[in-house]
């Protein structure tokens, strides 16, 4: 019999436990040990900004195990308040210190795995130290403790835990502004998409700052660069709490002291079995770069991967390999009862690229309209134009993390985007449409494909400079609630009559959300127009051009 | 220039008027005419029963189109109240009736669309024809009419539409019982998956009788057979209405008479462009016979599939055919607030065909259990032994449609059921877990590839007369509060100090829901014991023996 193995995990939460408890499944004999520098190991992070607004009331519901539970069940040594100082390849051993008693001890492996995760980053400007941050339990005590006697908060940066925070902030009773560099929150999603969200968040009475910088945190709140919306001098913020989510930087220092290869952002490197530059070391979570479907390997900081990696890892190490799939970056979040999901890669980052590509917008309702409480989605769906394969999806309010769910799966099964329109998905009217929206996905790919040429919102200007005319085919009452400039009406239903008079133009038509521009320009096609369909209709142009007062216009 | 084509479709619901609206899109200048037997077109057939209860409030709500508002927007010929006669293949003309003034005229067709749908069944019982049905507004009126002066009512049939219509008729006050013939509710799911449904209904105030048939329908109510439930000499069941919903047979008596293939059912047979046995005349909708995936070819009644087929005739009578895929058949119905959901086959219909099958039951939350309102979910995963693709999968309770869509799609990429694990799924706490439960599907079924060995509920006595032990995980507590006879009770945290005394015993361990049997299982078996996990735990073993008081055994 050979002796136990020893194995060793730096890092106790999400990927780093995934991997401890899979391997003590795999491996009963095994030593395995768990280093955790902070208070707790397998904490529901996740959940941190929802115990601040009181959504999760009980803390203690936040602390999934404990090194006793993780002792008694899967035999682990769990080393809380423990640092990992450096690592010896050679010896094959890491070297450790008790944060509470100062002694170090070093630690034999046979496998090691990294697992540290990604600290938020402090920016560098004068006061940035009374800023919060959100990455751990004690973390959320500060804020926590910080708010109880606060009015107003700012809360830096309209990435995800950022918007959590103001949402949870407003439930704690604080006045809350975002303040967000970039011309939109949520780089995730187009601009077009975000200005969805960041209508939702001032509805429910959050400021947002978009294209707003830090300059200072000061005693009484904070000083800004770029503050157009503020109005003509006003660059203080008063705030009682700032809260820093501005980003995040990988722990992977003692992986470069360790001369493991890292990317040019710091990220740790490996390959598909989570195997770093050395053989024996292997890497999971935030810390690490990840083969990106569809695009450059990029840091991912998401949970379901980061367990997925971890048990990865431990596979590969117990000697039943299976590769990783590359990451396509399933997301969603949900604020102030609106849902905002997405998956793969932005219209914007793709052009960028000089990708060609069709995108589609589409607003249907998550169910039946005739069914009670039906309400409002936007879809977007973003395709390579000359292979049909689906590069990213987005979509925002009712059941949009089903429909993200379904277009990640139809990416991971290799679907093309037409074939969307043949997917069988359950429906009854209080769940869906007899044609699903990522149906319809599908239906307006095909009516592409099949030659019909869509206009998207920020190429709208740039025909009508060229000639075309635009034609609203909304009805009448419609079109006097609100219309895109310039646009002529002529109401579906009546189209007809004025096809012939259009013949040999270039009309681009439009209707609310573009089903009906859909028939309109099968029907005056047929009457010899040259036709375009605005995709998304008024409804995406709208929220295009909204978005655009500060955002620049995709390429 | 050629001169118009002539379109004729036959039934003016989902499929067809699909099929007559794209057939516009696509042909401007073509005659179009739309033969209806019925009041109206375009109806929405899915939410008839929810007008019932009023859950739908508005009836005009129902009516999604009239001949008036598709001849505005299409250019439809519209005709209600008229039937369809006769086919005469050679000369291409359908007679028809105007139901109204009886006046017969003859339609002339280019290409000819079938839509007739299924009729409900009327069973060959004294009475029958004090029964009701619904397929219609008109019966849909018929059943409130009724309801109206009625305290009980009987439903006979425990499908989709039955259960619909018993829910929506406790919602109107009345004492409801479901009489259904098989033992169990809802042939699509399996019978320890449907006992949750019937478990549900009868909590919520419903009757269920199962294997019971209707003999009679009497003035003042049912006689039945095989009323065990009820008690002796208890075959009377008093009722002021009498729903009849026990399946359905396909309206093809014009297809027949115009000799066109049937199958031996009396459906439709049809092409992957659905076409018939003649080139002009195509069908689509619930008459017609669908290819299956995994399985032989079957009427599917469902609406996404009617609305699709009619989308395929339209373009393949246009000359742009796409094929059709074969169906699913997926599925949802929500009851008093729970959903239930299936897609693909059922392992009772495939160990009926001798299939080698590894199947899968888990009993997730929907979401994150730390996050306020997850709800239980029951998720099974039925996959072939020998190839790993993904047969069928049923889900009941918290987001089972969410669940059913993304398998429903795995299934449609060709993902094989290891691969659910690599799936990206949209998690944030409110929706999911960091693990969805989709993905520990994938967890499980690689569990079990790596030769973990897992016992059915229905298995387990053959097991335990084999001479296996039977060991409970789970907690003391736990197990005073429901165990399965005959368990030895050796929790989880404590099992190492039992290990070795189990050493070279056949043993079958369980936990409430199979996870903790995991872990208990990949433990013993590294100290030599021969184990299996019973699939799914108690909570699977308690509603599959439920189930059998009346179910037969699956094989």
């Amino acid at each position: 019999m050979t002796s136990p193995r020893s194995y060793v995990i730096i890092g106790g939460v999400a990927g780093g436990m995934s991997a401890a408890t899979r391997l003590r499944r795999l491996d009963e004999s095994a030593r395995i040990t768990v280093v955790e520098r902070g208070e707790h190991v397998s904490f529901a992070n996740c959940g941190l900004p929802y115990h601040v607004g009181g959504v999760i009331d009980d803390r203690d519901a936040l602390i999934l195990q404990t090194p006793e539970s993780l002792a008694a069940r899967f035999a682990l040594d769990v080393r809380v308040r423990t640092e990992a100082l450096s690592v010896d390849r050679d010896a094959r051993t890491v070297a450790v210190r008790d944060l509470r008693t100062g002694e170090e001890t070093s630690l034999t492996y046979d496998a090691l795995i990294l697992s540290p995760g990604a600290s938020p980053v402090r920016i560098p400007i004068p006061g940035v130290e009374r800023g919060l941050v959100l990455r751990d339990l004690a973390d959320m005590d500060a804020i926590i403790a910080a708010a109880r006697d606060a009015r107003r908060a700012v809360v830096a940066g309209g990435g995800f835990i950022g918007l959590e925070l103001a949402e949870n902030l407003v439930h704690a009773g604080l006045d809350v502004t975002v303040v967000e560099m970039l011309p939109q929150l949520m780089r995730p999603l187009d601009p077009e998409m975000a200005q969805l969200v960041t209508d939702h968040l001032r509805a429910h009475g959050v400021t947002v700052l978009l294209g707003a910088a830090l300059r200072a945190i000061t005693e009484s709140g904070v000083e800004l660069d770029n503050t157009a919306e503020l109005g003509d001098g006003a660059e203080q913020l008063p705030a009682d709490l700032v809260v820093l989510s501005v980003g995040v930087r990988p722990e992977s220092t003692l992986a470069a002291e360790a001369g493991l290869d890292l990317d040019p952002r710091g990220y740790i490197v490996v390959d598909e079995h989570q195997r770093t530059s050395d053989a024996r070391i292997y890497a999971v979570g935030d810390a690490v770069v990840k083969q990106r479907a569809d695009g450059p390997a990029s840091p991912v900081w998401l949970a379901g991967l980061a367990n997925r990696h971890g048990r990865l890892a431990a596979d590969a190490i117990a000697g039943r390999p299976h590769a990783a799939v590359p990451a396509l970056g399933t997301a969603v979040i949900g604020l102030f009862g609106l849902t905002a999901a997405t998956v793969g890669r932005t219209e914007r980052e793709l052009r960028e690229e000089g990708c060609e590509l069709r995108v589609i917008h589409t607003h249907p309702s998550d169910h039946a309209g005739y069914y009670p409480g039906a309400s409002a989605l936007a879809l977007k769906l973003v395709v390579d134009a000359r292979t049909d394969a689906i590069l990213g999806a987005q979509a925002i309010g009712g059941g949009a993390d089903k429909r993200i769910d379904i277009i990640a799966t139809a990416m991971a099964g290799g679907i093309p985007a037409r074939g969307l329109a043949d997917l069988e998905l359950a429906y009854a009217p209080q769940y869906a449409s007899a044609k699903d929206p990522v149906n319809m996905l599908g239906y307006i790919d095909d009516n592409l494909l099949d030659g019909e040429d869509s206009v998207q919102w920020h190429e709208l200007d740039a025909r009508l400079a060229e000639g075309w005319r635009l034609v609203d085919v909304r009805t009448e009452q419609e079109h006097a609630d609100g219309a895109i400039p310039g646009a002529e009406l002529m109401p579906l239903d009546a189209l007809r009559e004025h096809a012939a008079s259009l013949r040999d133009e270039h009309v681009i038509v439009h209707c609310k959300v573009g089903q009906r521009g859909h028939t309109a320009a099968s029907l005056l096609r047929q009457y010899g127009v040259t036709v375009a369909n605005l995709d998304g209709g008024y409804t995406t142009w709208r929220s295009g051009t909204a978005s655009r007062s500060l955002a620049p216009q995709p390429a």
